[in-house]
């Protein structure tokens, strides 16, 4: 049994993840509180953050320097308990650790808020959380992954990430907005309307929107998500299987996007390795979906937002030891 | 002045528009109500029906046969007043004619309902009341949108619908979800937090978004979107701006993948002569976008919906005399 040696917070929008990590980087306790920052009341943090750690840091106090805390995600953003103005890309875990911004709780403890990451240009990019995740990913998972052609990282979700990471620098990454204009789309569109919710996964129904996303001769998202109605209007989609259809069409759009933009550099998904982060129903459909695009190497890494936090408070100097591998 | 011939009405899901049209196909009278038929109480067709044009039919009575009446769009559906099974692409105005079904209202009178028009297909399309919109514009448009080559018409909105036609039968169609999809983008997802309703439209701004999803460079639409809000944090677009920018990413979205599929017949948008139908401020936009492709010969044609029921009505036998074109 390790030492505790670090609290880690992941603090997002909706949910507060709090990790007690030992000195090994391994999570001694975890607890997730409703305490995202946009449900916050004003100078809810350090009540919220009281309510989640302040029994770790009761029972390792013994008369010592309390626990290190170190925080990533929205918790850092302008709306957030600090604001850890964003780094740009290229970044790598150097310049996290040097954009560390600092608060001190109602009680006297110094929380680390991680920053997140700017890519500047005309489509613009920032991520808070997921370059921590990312890094934390590079440490965990087979050293492969970031070979000299650089390593391609999917982080699905509300806002899915994904991306290029090289010499343990992110260069550059997308935001595509797939789960939450899935969830739009079928909570306030005509699309719900014939949808019958369904306990099990039509993975047939997935698979056909993934490839009918994929494969050309259509006009794009706009037209083909319109289709969720039309085949249950023509009998070959039942109500049970359109969301899956639906889910299938915007994660394979989704795909369809990443590989052209792999193709400008003579790159494609077919064939490559690469790593997914995230929930483990989540990223078995992008398993599945990345599968149609000749893509069979991709990796869930486990515990990466652990590793990552353990990963940045090291190199911070707020841990002895650097977290080994899973 | 002409004598009322005919009552024509374009039933809606959310509206009701009736005209009393002369026998000349002009409009003498017109009456909007919100009675679309996804607002009725259960047999509410009638009561909809005798508020909206009963005093039309008393007022012409005169002891002869009640003035015939023409009806188009979702009251033809399966939740409509009665049901007009789709008519299939190829579809001409003949098809549509024999596709007609008619209901008895309680007062005697006949409706007679135009069918909508459905294409299959992997990717299968319907249609409801854009199909009399359609042939009311080849008979109100410059003969020489239907040359050889066929013409190209749009009807912007909610479902927008782009529609091939040859030797005047609806080939092929598209639909794309452009008006809805901006709806709830803006109204229940991040992308609506930052941005600030604005009195004027920004042209630049739409301009901005239409070329942003124009050109090459972006991996799709889930993706662009989110530079709605990326360009706001880096203070590239401001709250007021953002709605238009997004206006003009999606509608450029759309283009895009209408380009592409006459991109497969070797034919583009760039110097193409196309016809519009739908409300002035959204047509102006379309034209607008239009340009940003090349192409600066869209007419918007007006009164496309009374010049289709007329000239479904004469076809039909309900009137004597074809309208002539306005």
């Amino acid at each position: 049994m390790s030492t505790p040696a670090l609290i880690a917070l992941d603090w997002g929008t909706t949910s507060l993840r709090a990790y007690l990590l030992g000195d090994d980087g391994r999570a001694l306790n975890t607890r997730t509180s409703s305490a995202g920052i946009m449900k916050l009341p004003e100078g809810g943090f350090d009540q919220a953050f009281e309510e989640t750690c302040g029994a770790w840091l009761d029972a390792n106090a013994r008369g010592k320097a309390p626990l290190p805390v170190v925080a990533a995600g929205m918790v850092g953003s302008a709306q957030g308990w600090v604001e850890a103005p964003y780094v740009e890309t290229p970044a790598g875990a150097d310049a996290l650790v040097a954009g560390i911004v600092t608060v001190k709780t109602a009680r006297g403890v110094t929380v680390n808020v991680v920053p997140g990451v700017l890519e500047r240009g005309t489509l613009p990019n920032v991520m808070r959380g997921e370059e921590t995740q990312i890094f934390g990913a590079l440490v965990a998972s087979d050293p492969s992954l970031d070979a000299e052609s650089g390593a391609l990282i999917g982080l699905p979700g509300t806002h899915a990430k994904w991306a290029f990471v090289r010499d343990g620098r992110i260069e550059r990454f997308y935001t595509f907005m797939t789960g939450e204009t899935f969830g739009v789309l079928r909570d306030h569109t005509i699309l719900g309307r014939t949808m019958h919710p369904s306990a099990t996964h039509d993975e047939s129904a997935f698979v056909r929107g993934v490839d009918t996303a994929r494969d050309a001769g259509h006009p794009g998202m706009l037209a083909t998500i319109f289709s969720t109605r039309t085949l249950g209007l023509t009998g070959q989609l039942s109500a049970e299987q359109q969301a899956d259809y639906l889910s299938g069409l915007l994660i394979g759009h989704e795909l369809r996007g990443l590989n052209e933009v792999l193709a400008r550099e003579n790159a494609a998904l077919a064939g490559k390795t690469l790593a997914l982060i995230g929930n483990d129903a989540l990223c078995d459909r992008y398993r599945a979906a990345l599968a149609r695009f000749g893509c069979d190497d991709a990796q869930t890494v486990a515990h990466a937002t652990e590793h990552g936090l353990y990963r940045i408070a090291a190199q911070a100097g707020l841990v002895s030891a650097p977290a080994r591998a899973a």
